[in-house]
């Protein structure tokens, strides 16, 4: 397998570093539109796909039972900061449920982003799951085991219905059934379950449209998507792309990271949905292609163009705020 | 351009990511021992030459006159992390030389070492040059620039007489010429030379034995190996890698790691010089590679073999401490 270099990184004059990777836009029938590199070979979709783990919390009824609102919503779908809003909306959601942090399975770190964690640190306090980026997805998983009827606790396990219910969802949207052999463990200790980026792609495309999905589910995918559309600080935090990105497009795109280079993305107007990998994991290059791949597909005003091209060829910085080098796309990605 | 994949990084049962890359084993005369992949274009060696960097120190009698002792040129040879004993390193070196931390052009960052950082904030602290992991390389310029009797303000341009010395040292060491298009500016602002990895890996056989250098060249590179391996704490710091295998290794080798995925290191006994490029700037990758090629080569016990052996195969762990990967070398480093 040698997928092709998408992303250059210069300093000076040179190309210093290059990233390889791949990348598939499918639409909701599963007609792939562009593909870059090995798009069938399964690859684990990690905290890209949270907005689809989250479907489960509101098809459940636990999203109305529990009164979760967009903030809430969002932060199902998200990989936040560890901000204190962010924290504050986690123990909402848990509370609502009844429930307190005791129950997250996530693992704890320090707070992403880093004048928060400082700021944690000044106060005396110490890092919590709450501070996890995956807190809540997990508040969310929480919710819809509440939801269901069934033991909160568990719920990480891949036998456990929370579970069970997620990897039939993903089946359902990706149009594919996944082997149990597929089965990984994220770094917050729930089950990653490999598909190729064709199924992953084609999987936004109808969380992105509902075509092809029960109307239950496209209304609950509908929900997701203006949830973050309007709380997109929820989905990542301050300066993060993610948010960066949905703050300006708005419900006309939603974008989502995951670790060890995967981003994923629904553009409803386009019908399409998007999936990258980059082969060596490094998330500076999967949010350039994103980047580049919504600059090529999406119809684009003046303003838009401008600020979508400083993620697609970002410069780079030292520690003196002196520009070394920058980011740009390689002839593959731009076409 | 298209190296090898040298490192895998697993997951569940699938590779998840890939890095490629190249590395040259040479000696001191320039002989080949090992070539993987393109080993004759010109990189960025960026912080893995630091210790090459520091010979002025001690070349222009500096580091005499100003009596530092092996922490201080440890610290010259160091990306260290910012724990409080490596910022104390630092104010000694500048003191003895009559200056202060407003000499230092490094920029500022918060202590990569993240319970110094904390505790930083915790006791209301803020982040300055010192915690720079760059700050006892600048300390060493500014001490070299006094030893040499010129202005040390200035002393990061290119044009300074500390940085033409580093720049003519490089090509004595690396035995090439280097270009002045060859320059770019490195993360801590002092201008970093593209060198093939050939060159880079003679500069470390030489700096490693001294061969084809003047006696007192060679003495200088001698006195920084044996500082840097009797205090390794002071190279990189607590749990880092350089600082855990010069820790074992002790005078059999020096290691040291710089940004973008390279790595450098010198095997005194085998009379050879290694440097590292991982195409994608991947520090875990480079580090795997490092140990591989430290486990191919270095003559070892059972106990080294042991020790090694978790830096070439390390372990992944999750938030919650569950093992979900690990990552390996390929087929090609292994040989």
């Amino acid at each position: 397998m040698s997928n092709p270099v998408l992303v250059e990184v210069t300093r000076g004059s040179l190309v210093e570093s290059r990233h390889r990777g791949a990348a598939a836009v499918v639409d909701a029938d599963g007609a792939t539109v562009l593909a870059l590199g090995e798009v069938g070979a399964p690859i684990y979709p990690r905290s890209a796909i949270k907005a689809l783990q989250a479907l489960l919390l509101v098809e459940s009824g636990a999203a109305d039972r529990f009164g979760l609102g967009e903030e809430e919503l969002a932060l199902a779908c998200a990989s936040h900061g560890g901000e204190p809003g962010h924290v504050a909306g986690v123990e909402r959601m848990l509370r609502a449920a009844r429930l307190d942090a005791s129950f997250l399975a996530c693992g704890t770190h320090w707070p992403l982003h880093q004048p928060s964690s400082q700021a944690l640190a000044r106060g005396g306090g110490r890092a919590s799951a709450l501070h996890n980026n995956c807190s809540g997805k997990h508040a969310g998983f929480l919710c819809a085991a509440c939801g269901l009827g069934v033991e909160p606790r568990g719920y990480v396990e891949p036998d456990h219905p929370v579970q069970r219910e997620v990897k039939a969802t993903l089946e359902n949207l990706g149009g594919v059934s996944i082997a149990d052999a597929a089965r990984a463990i994220d770094g917050c200790s729930v089950p990653t379950w490999a598909m190729p980026l064709t199924a992953l792609a084609r999987a936004f495309a109808r969380f992105g449209t509902g075509r092809g999905l029960v109307s239950e589910r496209a209304a609950a995918a509908r929900r997701l998507r203006e949830a973050c559309a309007a709380k997109p600080w929820f989905v990542a935090g301050t300066g993060r792309f993610c948010t960066e990105v949905i703050g300006h497009f708005g419900a006309r795109l939603l974008v989502k990271t995951g670790a060890e280079g995967v981003f994923c993305a629904a553009l409803p107007e386009l019908g399409l949905g998007v999936a990258i990998k980059c082969d060596d994991g490094h998330g500076r290059a999967a949010e350039a292609v994103m980047a580049a791949v919504i600059a090529r597909l999406l119809p684009l005003e003046e303003k838009d163009r401008a600020f979508i091209a400083q993620y697609v060829r970002p410069q780079l910085r030292n520690w003196n705020g002196t520009v070394v080098g920058a980011i740009r796309p390689t002839q593959a990605l731009s076409g």
